[in-house]
């Protein structure tokens, strides 16, 4: 494992690593931001940020301005690229599939199933890799936007035990039903819709009813170009209404899909996890 | 004037505008925040940002997260791009000379006369076009980085009944004194160093004795790799000592030359430049 970017921010630091992935097959970046408590050795909690299409580690350390409040509330964030990458690697011409889309499941299908396989390497690889080389304590948050807010809700719903809380800006919440979904799952994992399931966020909110409980923040711009035909999260709010699992679910007026949303209501986002990974 | 880009961000909006500019005689862009009073109408003060080498008008609306400061105070937000730019205009292989280097000087030499005037185009023609087209009051300060540093000291110094208030991260302030600022001014002013004087914001500063004092924050990190060779600020704190200005120069361990350095100080240059503005 090799740091290859270190820059001070708000008393703590951001890092970029990169290490070999034995569940991808291919050296894998993420980005790690230590606050204050970390720097000094002291046990943190870790949230995990996915991005979204197109993104790598960098989108998210560099526009967001999380770094104000993980520093202030003493959160390790971790911010892994959103797909292998390299010449050896799979790739498709087209922004929604291939690398920098990884759609945050374990690819079945050729060419993909040799390095497509993001579900393990966020939910097992990355987080015992981070624990081994960074002071951690045993609490995990996960969150993301777009394609990462699918993966964020995805991997919390499917691992209770492992995650204290969930947040998403601009979240897929039902990629079998919306064309970014379908191209990617359909290409990924084939056609058979059972397996789709197991990567959909609303099919595991459905499955909740007996299940415990994260809190779930959703924050959503009514300007989102995409809000209509990929992203739906009323879909969401009525799957969860009918298994009575609270979620907040927010609108924004005017918002977008960009980062300057993000950046506008990334504190929220921290006092929700802070509260659930404090306790 | 054309308005290239809009978004929400912070209850205001961070547009992208290109107009035709009559300084530089090529269409320029700019970015412009305008915070909730803005954006319902009601006149606010104007804070123009100067970038560093190699930037346009995205890297500071994209990087620093100042947009959730001018909303909080209320302070449009202006920033211009380095240089003209575009296949007619001359340029160099080099990172610090041509497009993206403007250095905020009038050029007098051949091939850079015709288009870079951009100190001008900072002092005059933004200003008026910004005041005919948008709701602001009589009151403007500068800030600015690296080069856009030297900038905002140099337009802020030379110009004291137009601004309330200066302040710079990581500034070149001695243009004339360090290789930076050799080149360029070799370049675009020729070898006549009484032209650079006018260029140079520590002459400025020698000269400031009996000139109206605005107030002056500077913030400089001590792990910038470009501290000792090009920026040295410890010149520009000697000659306003001499001249009894009082100026706030501030070193912080560990801080790079990068925008995570801005990102974490940007907080306070806010509230250097509001109290001037407010009143």
């Amino acid at each position: 494992m090799q740091r290859i970017e270190s820059h001070q921010s708000f008393a703590g630091r951001q890092e970029v690593w990169q290490h070999d992935s034995t569940t991808t097959h291919i050296p894998m970046k993420f980005g790690i931001y230590l606050p204050p408590k970390a720097i000094v050795g002291e046990a943190c909690p870790v949230l995990y940020w996915l991005s979204g299409l197109t993104c790598n580690e960098q989108n998210f350390i560099t526009k967001s301005g999380f770094q104000q409040f993980a520093s202030q509330y003493n959160i390790i964030v971790v911010s892994p690229d959103t797909s292998p990458r390299g010449e050896n690697v799979a790739n498709d011409s087209a922004y929604d599939l291939g690398q920098g889309a990884g759609f945050y499941v374990n690819a079945t299908q050729e060419p993909w199933a040799t390095h497509f396989q993001m579900y393990d390497y966020i939910v097992d690889e990355l987080p015992d890799l981070i624990e081994k080389n960074f002071p951690t304590n045993d609490k995990r948050g996960i969150f993301g936007h777009s394609m990462g807010g699918h993966g964020a809700l995805l991997v919390g719903l499917r691992n209770v035990d492992r995650y204290t809380s969930i947040s998403a800006f601009s979240p897929i919440v039902a990629p079998s039903q919306v064309p970014w979904g379908h191209k990617a799952f359909s290409a990924y994992l084939g056609e058979d819709k059972r397996l789709w399931a197991n990567y959909d966020s609303l099919e595991w909110m459905k499955q909740s009813a007996k299940r415990k409980h994260l809190p779930i923040l959703i924050d959503q711009g009514k300007a989102d170009e995409f809000l209509m035909e990929q992203l739906k999260p009323q879909l969401f709010e009525k799957s969860a209404k009918l298994v009575n699992y609270p979620i907040t679910l927010r609108l924004h007026e005017g918002y977008d899909h960009s980062y300057y949303f993000i950046a506008s209501f990334i504190k929220d986002h921290f006092e929700h996890h802070a509260k659930a990974l404090e306790n």
